[in-house]
């Protein structure tokens, strides 16, 4: 009969500042009947950027999408149509040919592969030509049959690392290396991959100063059923898996198999607040100078979704130590019937199952994968799952949000003025919307969001350009792509606003009176102002009040505008130095900011001033926004008394 | 790569009518410096209200709260108090005497204890006198040390059987029955009770026509940490357990020990969309004529807890069936170190564990528990838990609600003008709301919501009077008990509001013209209106629209009013037959529904109708709500415009 609630959790707050579509200047490409702009690749030498839709490809200018340079396009035949309208799938959109691989191959030539109709096949883009090559590669286990099934997929030294389905029904799941000399594979058995839902995939190489030999690896993001937990239904399980890149597969047991297969669980949680998020849905690779890779996983939760995301961050030290010295999971069974998945804690052989070939264990003479020991090959078959999970940066989400569902996050490493760095975080919605986040020390700061369509399509593709200089977000949708800035720090007009945004691409220029991009500005760090604080007094004192003066008849209304920007603000009015009761008959709020005055008369003459509070950090700040001077001309008798009902 | 979000869920939608605290007649009851009116008892047979809080009992007018009848106060000791304090508990609010067991001895007694100062005690109060006869009974194992414990208590046939906390830490949990010549108890065992919150007990007497000489059995409900599940952390179930009143412990094994003590899991969820309600919060018993008992469950998730709440509804057949058939449950051990709680299979001995003595197990001489055999006691013992879990009535929640903490339940079976039974659902929240809820049909229909007190206090206690007549709901909170009737028919003013509510206690009454309570009127069915499907045709025709009429002067403003109470109504506005845009610069919306008309000129003048829609389940209704004749009268020659900034 006591009634105790959990912990009020920390969510984000809304984004300070909302860009309407036409608000700001986006870039558009999009061509007409072409849909599902899902694949994006980025040539960062010519500046342009590849697209892949259905059934067609483009090239456009980088620096600016709407300049299409060249396009092909690439249909699925009249007669593999009707064979997949045969089987059952709908001709107008299933049995179409959707572009899911869009790889660099050479300088001169793209990987491409399509389901062609859930007949999934591969060719290669000739980029002088702009033309495919007809090579009508076989693209099962490289590209999924279903436009609507998962799939990933990496380029590495000219061999493809794929995550996808291996069949039509999409029921045989498949991690797996397309190379001539040497293909690899995963078993197709639930403790290897449990109806995975493929996220993401990248190498990461090893460190040029390495000395112990260690090899490059290719890492695997997933979803998939967990075999480990027991819930009161089927528990979906975020995960990381890794393979070497100098696996070459076992001689006899695990032949054209990965040796080198092994995943864990990624932590996403407060447990604090019993906030679990235990569904990946986009991840990225944060890459900086003198910094190891950080993963960015975006998460959602399975259970009691209402709208709720979450974003963790791992250390790759993390991750590697999780599979080079975790525990691993065994399978036991309970009463003849129940198979239960536990800690083991027996002997493990050596070498390391699952461990890359490095110099400790080519020094014991296994050169390659070919001759490890059958003990450790049959032990890395039967545990391919680590006990050890990874747990994320600070063992929190770095953002919580409620009332959103995001899709794909990219991240940018930047300098603020004063050297602090901050790692921003831009999150795409499925409603078309683009958040950019920023932690300022414990608190989640979104410092704006930005409406990418003109309707609330989801975003499918997220990519950054990595280039010093003019540098852009590219985001893909189902009827187009768009090229959006970092930051729109020129609309910020006074320079209480470029300061109170806390963007840290931002800055006030004393010389140009402006707020300018960071990156962009020639001007001497002496002449910019930028607090991540959002401490305002470092501004110059003459603050643009938009004063004006009106002159009104008796007995009218008028309403006294207030231009204010953020959605964390609170505004109210001043009359005379007094705060003004809006509730009150005589006054009104219009979208709670412009003053209405009803039934003026010559005491309502004088100084109105807009003013705007905003908690920021743990101060208040106040300032005038707007400034008016009113004077009322009784240019006529009083009138009668208007019947107010 | 690719994004599915989870199925969209029905959620319950807002309360269509929000009364606040001072719209409606509540009548209070509190008294200066007393606090915590947990504890309520109803006398129906002398219309009492017995209201047990911190250090005082009262009794009140159970038809008007506000009429206080009696009053007795149960302080604290000095001496036990230092000695509390001493402890390290608060003197000024753990340390005194909260009364937590309230419940009827004999028709002059009651029996209470309280935690005083972490030394719970029990006393009889002589209802002529309202004194305490200072039995100063040990009220370990009746009542918690600590007033934030929880627990739970019934009195049956003079003996109080409780779910509480057995120490001063709270730490050891126990079920008895506190007897002279009987006193039961729980085992101390994690698979017994792993670290409970009690919810709720009560008794379910046999049916009178019940030929299988079956007993009474008393039912707790509570929420522990689960031995089945495993989770990425602590999964908490909600358990319903029952014991049999003729249950006397067993001779050797489980002596003075319960010997029919089942638990099963209470399932609550929507499968299909992910949501989980594993946090029980309160239960009602639901009695009717002719009607198996109904236990209505009030829920919460224990994972991503971001304000969502549930009810759910269980026939007692089904909880019977689960206690005398299901399977039991069994812990088994995995690799030496893991417990794993699965299905137990094997050969289930005679008597079955845990059943009542019933007409069968007497027959095979088995009288009392006590000459039970012992392989059947030690059975019941190590199997305490059922595999069967107990579900709802339609598998599914009757009701699933976001952004609310709900708090408490009682729920009453009433009959529409038509005959149709419906189960309305009076809910509490921890902000003092109480909601009205409905199914209709597939929909649930919140009629309305009430603000209980001034501020926003959880809601501790709800009460529902069951004599015929009239009916309150009583609650209790920190600062106060108020008394609520069981529905607001006098304040719909027309057939289409008394109607549109959607509320099957109220009727519109041709007779008086008026929408009455059906339970009160005298009047004939054939001269009361009641659609629980919301179809306003039967209305007499009559509209009372508002019709106003009003003169005003060019050049001024007017506010037209619209009176709407329902939250799901949109309102819009015609004038001489065409919808106004009130977006642009002549028109304004104040609160959503009244009318600004800025800058009159002669055009304005005609008839204003402000109009509602709102959504009745498949069917738009949309009806006049309001109508405004205006005239302009252009008493000036036009002056000069206004500069409108």
């Amino acid at each position: 009969l006591l009634v105790v609630f959990g912990m009020a959790v920390a969510f984000a707050s809304i984004p300070r500042i909302t860009w309407e579509h036409k608000e700001v200047q986006l870039v558009h490409f999009h061509e007409p009947n072409i849909y599902n702009y899902s694949a994006l690749l980025l040539s960062e030498d010519t500046d342009t950027l590849y697209i892949g839709a259905r059934e067609a490809v483009f090239a456009v200018n980088a620096l600016n999408i709407s300049q299409k340079q060249h396009e092909v396009y690439w249909k699925v035949s009249e007669d593999k149509q009707a064979k997949c309208a045969e089987k059952g799938k709908s001709k107008q959109t299933e049995c179409l040919n959707y572009i899911r691989v869009l790889q660099p191959l050479s300088a001169t030539a793209l990987y491409v592969c399509g389901t062609n109709a859930f007949q999934p096949v591969c060719d290669h883009l000739n980029l002088t030509s702009f033309e495919f090559l007809g090579k009508n590669e076989d693209g099962k286990g490289r590209c999924p049959f279903d436009p609507a099934h998962s799939y990933t997929s990496i380029m590495v030294d000219g061999e493809l690392y794929s995550g996808t389905s291996y069949n039509f029904l999409g029921s045989e799941p498949i991690i797996s290396r397309n190379s001539s000399h040497s293909p690899l594979r995963t078993e197709y058995a639930i403790p290897w991959l449990n109806e995975p839902s493929f996220v993401f995939a990248d190498v990461i190489r090893k460190s040029s100063d390495s000395t112990d030999g260690e090899d490059d690896k290719v890492y695997f993001f997933f979803t998939e059923v967990s075999v480990e937990y027991e819930f009161m239904f089927r528990v979906l399980l975020p995960r990381i898996a890794r393979v070497c890149k100098g696996d070459q597969g076992g001689l006899r047991t695990l032949q054209k198999k990965w040796t080198s297969f092994l995943k864990a669980r990624l932590i996403c949680s407060r447990q604090d607040s019993g906030l679990v998020f235990n569904v990946l849905r986009d991840v990225f690779v944060l890459r900086a100078p003198g910094l190891d890779p950080v993963f960015y996983g975006l998460f959602t939760p399975q259970l009691n979704n209402v709208g709720l995301s979450a974003v963790c961050a791992y250390d790759l030290s993390t991750v590697e130590e999780v599979f080079s010295q975790g525990k691993y999971m065994q399978s036991a069974t309970v009463e003849q019937s129940h198979t239960k998945w536990v800690r083991y804690n027996g002997p493990v052989p050596t070498p390391r199952p699952g461990a890359c070939i490095d110099r400790e264990v080519r020094a014991a003479n296994y050169t390659s994968s070919l001759n490890l020991p059958d003990k450790t090959l049959q032990f890395v078959k039967d545990h391919p799952l680590m006990d050890d999970s990874v747990t994320p940066i600070d063992n929190r989400p770095k953002l919580v949000k409620k009332d959103v569902n995001y899709t794909q996050i990219v991240v940018d490493r930047t300098q603020a003025l004063d050297g602090t760095i901050y790692d921003v975080m831009f999150i795409s919605t499925d409603r078309g919307v683009l958040h950019k986040a920023v932690n300022l020390e414990s608190d989640v700061h979104i410092i704006e969001e930005t409406q990418l369509f003109q309707g609330p399509e989801p975003v499918q593709t997220l990519l950054l350009s990595s280039k010093k200089g003019k540098r852009f977000i590219y985001a893909g949708s189902n009827l187009g792509v768009v090229q959006v800035p970092l930051a729109f720090c020129g609309e910020h007009s006074t320079c209480a606003d470029c300061v109170l945004a806390r963007d840290p691409y931002c800055a006030w220029s004393r010389q140009t009176d402006a707020c300018v991009t960071l990156q962009e500005t020639e001007d001497p760090s002496s002449q910019l102002i930028q607090e991540m604080s959002g401490d305002v007094s470092s501004c110059p004192d003459k603050t643009k009040e938009s004063c004006r003066q009106h002159f009104f008849k008796y007995g009218s209304t008028v309403e006294l505008k207030c231009f204010q920007k953020s959605n964390l603000a609170q505004v109210f009015w001043k009359f005379q130095n007094s705060v003004l009761k809006v509730e009150s008959p005589k006054y009104g709020l219009v979208d709670g900011k412009n003053l209405l005055i009803f039934n003026l008369s010559e005491g309502d003459s004088g100084v109105y001033l807009c003013l705007s509070e905003e908690q920021v950090r743990n101060k208040m700040v106040s300032r005038v926004v707007a400034k008016h001077v009113l004077e009322v001309k009784h240019i006529l008798p009083r009138p009668e008394l208007p019947t107010l009902p």
